[in-house]
């Protein structure tokens, strides 16, 4: 995206400039965790809950940043101010993209001070704008998430090549295949950067989070859940609760939450997105006060 | 170092000037495997057996480098001759290291064409040099090293957050300490790019190559043991074959084979450097016509 | 039982003539999956949620059975009325077997359509009379359920050789035993063809379905704790929780619930059926308007 | 195959009217094993191994089919001869097909003796023919094979409908996918009737048996390999092994071996079968006196 | 501490007089199982429940004791009453230490009745008072606590060599360091004789009871937490829980509550006992009548 | 046995008056290692095999036990001439038990020197004698040897309470029934003090030393083996190949061998003692110049 500008190590650089060492940790060991806000008409969304997780993220990696919670608050909002000229003329809404590696280095030495950006992303709207109203199709993938005794989940890292095989995966299945992982104990886990939801007899089910990512948008279900009198429940669930439910959807940042119609070609429910599905998009789309749906395609026709 | 060239995507750079785009996804979702050939000399070591492995990695990642494993050789050797001044000047040896990412590009989206690169780094002596006469320090970390089914070890990739986290459990319990990781099962893997090696009754006993990294250095010790009549085995191996072995060491391409005295507070054998890991370490010097262990200590003398 | 008619691919006919092709999969690779209904008095209960579960594991398995779940229950609805003749001669009440196997046919070629089936069959009163008042033995086989991974026991299939062992391993300890089976994970499962239910300080307590039948008379006892107001716990269990149970009991179709008083030779509470476990019972019997337990005992004693 | 005859409980009978009822355990619950023994020209190959291994799964799941291992060999053999015509009227040679099932009958009752049927089946050629050249493709599924906790896959049982729905995943992947299973601890297994070996610089490697059919043909090549001086390794082997091998070829009774030159879209070697796969294959046809390629091919061109 | 008595096999003896044979089963194969209650200014605390687990321990390990659970409690409050007098001379308060031992014996021999004995220990103040007001440091081990297939964590026995061995581990890190143990699946199980508690947003949160022992003490806090209308919840947890959680404490018998204000390195909250700890630590003592942080501080001072 | 003596913390007693500390950690948490050499017509046994194994366990387990291992033979050697009147007045021959605990005190604590004994114990005849010509019983407990990631059964100690556990499940199947059990992966591990042994096809197979102990008379087994030309495998074996062997049997200190003819109630080979285990017997009579069935039945006999 033209004319955006990124913060990295404490300065505001034209986003194309910002350029990574490659003998940065992040980069040759995957030694970074992140974290991903997005706007709406280019107002921050939870952006607390997201920078939140990410101090999560480095305290289990004991990553230093050199910059406190609120202070990460300040610059991604500054960002966002300073790019509103860029949102307006077509990016529509941002991915605010907050990354802290641990700097350059080798084992048991000194190292540099972390490596500190925010980078500002359009949506990516052809990613999700053809399934909001058909439904995407998962497709659950043989590679693995990684067992928490190995890295858990939970942090939010730069160590993703089972995420990228697993991707591999859902395609020779599936062009359009979205892949959803198995964790280590066969349970339902989640996806390439998404929580997986499904309904049973009007009970909307999740993965405990064991071994997920601790979604902010899958947060942000829950409350609309409770708003509109939906029972949740966390759970362990296998292939077969998936296949057999009445709807299924996946929910992240970008997307809000996307409708699921196929699994592994076991049609869901009738489908097409189901009506709990439609409900819980609807009232997110009036909380934020976008039409999600509609932005999408609208971003995703030009 | 200064004057070294690298190469890159097609080019060769003053290495400094080598950077990588943060929306890579060798950085931003791991999605990068490389290798690493040392010279000695000047002169390469088993390079072919390493650019073999890189195309395996590749293979697996399903990733295309655009270049052929020859070519890749040459290139490397290229450099070497680039950067031999430089070597002269200072470096000693190199780690030539070649690493390829996925290239730029999201989520079931037309993608850019790899990134290749090839980089040289000094030896890291001081990592090395004050451990082959008194023995480095083993510690069996909590942190598991990943499962084949989530990502198998066998892949040389960039996704290595969990040895970043068993670099600080280590570190914990002795400053001075190495991490040895287990693997799924609890058996004994490999550390943050070694293999491991005891010695028990006069066997060389060593990690089955289930959920490890199948070492160069360790495929040279097999040959060395062959010449010199020791058997060798590979196996499930438990902490208490390490904690009651006779003799320990590890291996890695920089530093061929480091002596292990001490493991969670346990002395292995007699607290010293063991015999045969002595004979290893002389006879590949031969091998080579370097004294490894003198370089070394000379090196991190300057 | 004599005069009695079943469904066949299309067909009523005598029972007795129902053969199987040696070379259907159903048969020799285990390829098919049933469900099982009872009636009370002649009439089906709860035939939509067996018929519906059946459905389930047709969708999972991807066998097709030509049939709609609506035409199976209005097939084995008809053939109740045409039986009941001869469940007035001396069945007492029906179990309503519905099975479908993939058809004949082998790997990767043009297989035929698939064998449909609806069996019916006495009760089996002499199974279980004689445990209502006195208490089933339950013993944990040391055979395992299958785990998900493989096959998830969610489905109801005919590929039960586990099972079949687990009963030789029961029937070892204890001539009388009823085995138990743990999942994968070390934790309660289920038995063969029933699920197990146990008593904490007033709270009825049942594994997950993470790795068991879904059973409609678990279900059922649901509804009635519902109505009775006791509280009931999906959970992780293990042996432990049922050596030290108030009262334990097992659920399946032809029995509704079964009391088990004793478990690998421990005594369960007093080695009485407890009164959750006899309250329960009643209700069911009031419930479908059936003393489930005497209509049990009277056709065990003709 | 018209005009076959086959041995059902004492009898010998027109093959077609073999029919087995299904109140019999082998079909209910999966309750039979059997074992399957190919003629070349009419003669039976390793008859007495089969047999042999046909009664260890009976003692595994204590069956008393109420007829010697040398009866059984007999009257399997008494079938050849009874069937010459027919093979020579055009199955070309038989798989003899010896199935056991417990017989009919319900927990903790009498029950029947065992049913015995000793099945006829011409080769198939239409399965294999067409690979022996390009060689097939293989799938590693997602569905696992049974943990031996549960049924080891040591016994060749009929209780396979983890196999069905392998089968369906790999066509899922490639119409043309053969299925290879994992293990429960993500080892390679076995497929759907048949082993897998891989050859890796020069060296013939396969699953070790902890958890497959300890397959006839498997032992066939053990013996072949050591005529031909290929050193031969069972070990514990990752989906990265396969990938990255020289050659692969599966083994079965029918096809004696297939080679495999493509899993999961990777090429094996340089995509045709490897030297070791045809210098096996020739041997065998030497052994057996059947120009095993040349039979199949001629078979399916019929 | 002088002047105790002691129940030993129906007698009351000098405690220090108390010997166990080298042949008892509770010595040589860890053939024994216990509990513990602690009293209140001399009034025994749930000294039931403590009576009611040891006798689920007896029943699981099915060893008979000879005496009644109505027994084992009034010979226990007998010892209290006897050993008055040496409670106030120093004691300050007892742990009542019952257990039971299979007796002297072997393998498939007939054995001696079981050892019974109740034994009276001072509380142990130095143990735990220096951490009442600035936290316990707790240090997730590498040893893991026992598989139930194996030995369930429910049963309080006497073969606990592991976690004597992960007591080491938690001391190379810290000497001060409390160890945690995970259990066999990587979650949070419990320590050497405590239950671990943190709180997240509020919540009361404490791992399911798969895999620890069932704490009396627990069960207390579960108590007052009600009264305080704090929520409680029964989780798996991962290590990422406690080290990212608000606060934490420990429980046991002795010290009650503990409060935790670093894991692993990692700080927790703000590094102080938090709120709900301290509420929960002062509705204790209110609950029994006694300062419980002033009373410890006051018997480590003497 | 009267007029025996026995070491205890530095002092010969009679071994009656050996007397353990309730507070001893050997007892209250199971802390404590051992080893057990016998002694051939009072000669001793691969004295310096068992006592290095001891000295591994100590190693493992951070004991000190104030005596070196030379000084503990010659401890355990004087008390088998001490005792040599006691052995020929009816002991026949002795068990040479040396135990070790950590001594008295608390967690983190400062603790007491090791308690340190050297016991003498007849043979137990009774336990073997009857079994030798006829065959044990081995029955395959559903209770586990422990994980090595819990507590290794490579060292030696007295916290067994799974053992004593599986015997009694033994005892449920068969009064006369040697347990047998499975480790965390579900191959054959151990029995309460014996390592497991069969043969297949001439091959003697015996479970890798990954979970059990490293017996010492499994040792001995190897070394006959070599002397009399039968090949010897470590391997992970499973209850199917116990089944289906030609032979099994059990090694431990006390009875060399212990010829097993019956597992779960599957007959082995002819249900007699095999002539590969009835030659081993021979062979090792020869080796110690004791005839060691007559030497247990003569003894049993008395």
């Amino acid at each position: 995206m033209k004319d955006t500008v990124a913060y990295f190590n404490g300065e505001w650089l034209a986003q194309e400039e910002v350029r990574i060492d490659p003998f940065d940790r992040g980069f040759y060991v995957g030694d970074a965790v992140f974290d991903l806000t997005r706007t709406f008409d280019g107002r921050s969304f939870k952006m607390a809950e997201h920078v939140d997780r990410l101090y999560r993220s480095l305290s289990y990696a004991r990553i230093d940043p050199g910059v406190t919670a609120e202070e990460m608050i300040d610059i991604s909002e500054e960002g966002i101010r300073k790019n509103e000229p860029a949102r307006l003329a077509g990016a529509g809404d941002w991915h605010v993209w907050q990354a802290v590696t641990r700097g350059t280095g080798a084992f048991r030495k000194p190292m540099s001070a972390a490596t500190v950006m925010v980078l500002y992303l359009p949506l990516g709207a052809s990613t999700y704008a053809p399934y909001y109203r058909t439904g995407a199709h998962g497709i659950i993938a043989r590679t693995r998430s990684y067992s928490p005794l190995a890295l858990d989940p939970k942090i939010k890292h730069y160590s993703r090549m089972n995420f990228n095989i697993a991707e591999q995966e859902a395609y020779d299945v599936d062009p359009e295949g979205w892949p959803i992982l198995l964790d280590q104990n066969g349970n339902l886990s989640e996806g390439n950067g998404y929580n997986v939801f499904l309904v049973t007899s009007g009970v909307l089910r999740t993965p405990k989070d064991d071994a997920i990512l601790q979604g902010v948008s899958r947060g942000a279900i829950y409350e609309l859940a409770e708003r509109l009198d939906i029972p949740v429940a966390e759970e362990d669930l296998q292939p077969y609760d998936l296949y057999t439910a009445d709807e299924a959807f996946i929910s992240n940042t970008p997307s809000c939450l996307l409708p699921m119609t196929k699994v592994d070609h076991r049609q869901i429910g009738d489908g097409k997105p189901g009506p709990i599905t439609r409900q819980l998009l609807a009232a997110w789309s009036e909380w934020v006060g976008v039409d999600i749906v509609g932005q999408m395609e609208s971003l995703n026709s030009r």
